[in-house]
C-alpha cells in the first residue's frame, strides 16, 4: 500500500479536477430468486481503470456489478447487480462527471418475466422456456444525451469480442457515437490479470498489446487525456 | 490460523478415517463464449462444511463451482465450471469416499445449444431464443450407485428453497434416496455468512436456528457421525 501510494504520488496528474466515472464488472438479470444470467467479466480492467484514473489526479466514482474485488484506494464504489440497477446508478453521476468509461459487460438482455419462486424441475417435467427483453443500451444513453453532445462528458466505451475485434470495434464506435472505442477479446480477458486492447477512434487505431492490466489501464488514461487537450 | 489449527486440534474426531467428499457453490452454464446462466449460491456453506468435516479428522476433498473462496486448509480442491464438469469430477472420487455431503446448487437445466461465437444484438434485432436440457441429477445418481446402496458411501443432501422448506425437503429426501436431506431458503443463505438449516430425515426433521455458517457446518457434522455410528 505504500508502494502504490508511491506509485500514485509520483504519476503526472494527467486528470487533475475531473471527475471520471467507471462502470465494471458483469450485471446479473434474475431468472428466478436463486438462478440468473451473468457473464464472465471478472471487473479487474474496470477496477485498473479506476485506480489509474485515481493515480492521474482525477474524482473517481466506479460502478460494479457483482463481483469479489476491493475497490482501489479512494475510489468511491457503489454496488449494482442488474443492468437496470447500473443504468440507474450511472445516469445521475453521469451529470457531475467529466468523463465516463464504459468497462462493465453489461447484459443486453434481460429476462421478460422473472419467476417469483424458485422454479422447481419436479412440475411439468419440462425445461423452462425463457423469454428476454433487451435493455437499455446505458453507453449509447449518455453518449447520446445532452452532456456528451455539449463536449462536457468524454465517453469511452468498451468492446468484448470474441472475433472480428477491429471490425466490430470500428462498428461500435460509430453506433455509440463516442469519442473513444476499446477493443478487446472476450474469452482472452475475462478473469485475466493480463489483457490485449485496441483503442479505435474517427482517426485510426492503437494496439496495446499484452500486458497486466493496471499498465494498460495506465496508458489508456494517459491517451483519453491526451485527447480531451486536444478537442 | 493459530487458532484455527487449536480449534482444530480440540475438536472431538468423529470422521477419524474417514473420506469426505464435499461439493460447493454454484455451477455456470455457457450461453455462448462470454455469457452464462449461475445462480446466488456463495459457496460459502460447503466450504464450512468441509473445514468441519477437515476439523472431525477426516480427510476431504472439496469440488467447487466458480466462487472466490479460498479452500480451508487441509482440503484437497478441484474447480469446475459446469454440472456436467461437476458430475465428472465427482463421479471417480464418490468410487473412494465415504460421505458425500452434497452442498452445491447446481443447475438443473444447461443450454442445449451454446453459442460458439458472442450472441449480437445487432442482428435480428430480436431476443434470443434459449431452450434446454436437463442436466443429470449428480445426488441422485451418487445416492442410487452400488457403492452407496452397499452402505458404503452415506450422502447427504442439500435443498434450497424459497417456500414450503420442510414440504419441499421431505419430498427431495424421498427422491434423491438419501438417509438425510438438509433444507435451506435460498434467498436467506446465498451469499450470506449466516444460514438456519432443517435437517430431515426418514425419522423426522431437526432445526438447526440461525447462527454463522461454520457453527452449524460444525453441528452438521456430529449428526452425520452420530448417524453412521447408528447404523
Amino acid at each position: 500500500q505504500l508502494l502504490d501510494d508511491l506509485i500514485a504520488f509520483f504519476t503526472p496528474k494527467h486528470l487533475a479536477g475531473q471527475h471520471v466515472l467507471v462502470s465494471a464488472g458483469p450485471t446479473y438479470e434474475a431468472i428466478d430468486p436463486v438462478r440468473g444470467i451473468t457473464n464472465l467479466s471478472s471487473g479487474k480492467m474496470g477496477f485498473a481503470v479506476a485506480r489509474a484514473a485515481r493515480e492521474a489526479g482525477a474524482e473517481v466514482t466506479l460502478v460494479a456489478g457483482p463481483v469479489g474485488l476491493a475497490a482501489p484506494r479512494g475510489v468511491n464504489r457503489i454496488d449494482v447487480k442488474s443492468a437496470q440497477d447500473m443504468l440507474d446508478a450511472l445516469l445521475p453521476l453521469a451529470e457531475r462527471s467529466t468523463i465516463f468509461i464504459a468497462t462493465a459487460a453489461v447484459a443486453d438482455w434481460r429476462v421478460a418475466s422473472p419467476a417469483a419462486q424458485k422454479i422447481k424441475k419436479e412440475g411439468s417435467g419440462q425445461p423452462p422456456q425463457l423469454s428476454f427483453s433487451e435493455n437499455t443500451d446505458i453507453l449509447a444513453t449518455i453518449a447520446q444525451g445532452p452532456r456528451a453532445k455539449a463536449g462536457r462528458l468524454f465517453c469511452v466505451g468498451f468492446a468484448a469480442e470474441s472475433e472480428d475485434l477491429l471490425l466490430n470495434a470500428k462498428a461500435k464506435l460509430l453506433r455509440k457515437q463516442v469519442p473513444l472505442l476499446v477493443g478487446n477479446i472476450g474469452p482472452d480477458t475475462f478473469g485475466q490479470d493480463h489483457n490485449a486492447l485496441l483503442l479505435v477512434d474517427a482517426e485510426g487505431s492503437l494496439a496495446l498489446p499484452r500486458a497486466p492490466k493496471l499498465v494498460l489501464a495506465r496508458t489508456l488514461i494517459r491517451e483519453i487525456a491526451a485527447r480531451m487537450a486536444r478537442q
